[in-house]
């Protein structure tokens, strides 16, 4: 078995229903993550999400999916380990808590709290098309942004 | 007993340190909120929590306290209904969660993912002096941000 | 304003299909609360916990309602104060985590749960036809429940 | 990347500090799934959660803790995929949410809370040395635990 609590945790955040540019942002974003061996996390249900999550298994990565539902099926089918939480949108919180580190692809009120949630956890946060919220490093591109996550 | 299910909830929002001005702003808010019959929610800690609830029992008003720990003594002693939740900051969906509608004074990246999480739940935010969020009413001062909120 | 903070306040806990028995003991328990000026605390919901809230409300008591929804309104009529947590049945560890001791009237799994979230914050459970697990001091009618419960 | 989404998850649960033989037991139950194909899906700390993850990775299986706190750093060093949840004891809920099938090996009232989050999940339960709760299915050693969970 592959030791994946060696493998830094960068959580892919964004909506549910974003435009085209954005899932092919989030979809390249997890490729480059999978093709640096870094574990996606990320909420687990669609748009972002889920663009990111196949990116990362067409890539060879391991996605972790945290979900607001009760049931580990509700994840989309990318997901190699579905957490469920039944805790509704508030398992935002969880989602950043669990990442080393966080890419924000575009994004509504959802991505705005887990941007929140990632600056009260200490986290770093990478900007790609995303809110204005000072703090966040703004990245031009996938590449730029996986760059910058992983240092 | 008074009938508190029939009086209108409303959160406010704000930071742990907040300056002198904030503090003298939430203050006034809770003060006009419980002349106005409304029962305050807030996240039962000190800095503009505390001050709400402050104004709140000068005004002779109810205030609710939703906890990041798994003690209801916790709460600053101007809270009436300490409630403990153990969830940490993860409590924050919690405090707008049980609000009508949520006034937002000064704060950092706590009140912003109550913003966000207002927003998530559908309720109207009144900015005092917080951060400019698109969908938030902003007000100039304590006056305006209670009229704006119980309309 | 009545100083909340200052009464003892008492979960009572039990399912929401109870027969006619346990219904008639939890509203009893309710009301001899109320007159000792207890508050009460539940889940908000139907059965056991809208038996004990009217009888609360009928001996002029408080009454806290912690419900599974995201939405105070769900709460029975009973209930002064709803607090919605959008967390579903993992709410049943708040509500004992906001008493100062327990009374269990009947109830099934889900009052199991709260027995044992009972004992792990270090509450006094007492038992009035419930579940027989070690610690629980069973009572024999509501008047020894309460007794034993407010010492 | 194996596809882990298959496999059946079972989640173990027992105390922090059970006698040497419950350790043995958790160990083997751990060895058992492993070399069954199963997912174990544990509370991610010490004592019955450590043994069995142990056993889960001698035996070439995954493993997911799901902790109580806000870091995954917290997890015992055998599990492979740590979630950090913040919730405190209120994650006890999530363990079971997120199993097939439970096995409950000795334990106190945390596992208690487990087990009755198991049954109000809609989850099978083998008992082994654990609480005697109707609706548990008691097994006599790991074997035969390992055989009644995965059916």
């Amino acid at each position: 078995m592959d030791d994946f609590r060696k493998r830094t945790r960068v959580a892919v955040i964004g909506g549910n229903r974003p435009g085209r540019a954005a899932l092919d942002q989030a979809g390249e974003v997890g490729r480059l993550l999978a093709a640096r061996g870094a574990v996606l996390v990320c909420g687990g249900l669609g748009g972002v999400m889920e663009a990111a999550a196949r990116g990362a298994r067409e890539g060879g990565g391991l996605s972790i999916g945290i979900l607001p539902g009760a049931s580990p099926a509700e994840a989309n089918p990318s997901i190699d380990i579905p957490i469920a939480t039944g805790l509704g949108y508030t398992r935002n919180s969880l989602v950043v808590m669990n990442a080393d580190v966080v890419i924000a692809v575009d994004g509504e009120y959802g991505t705005l709290s887990e941007i929140a949630y990632g600056f009260i956890h200490g986290k770093r946060i990478v900007g790609l098309g995303t809110w204005d919220i000072k703090g966040i490093i703004q990245a031009r591109d996938p590449e730029e942004a996986v760059r910058l996550a992983l240092g």
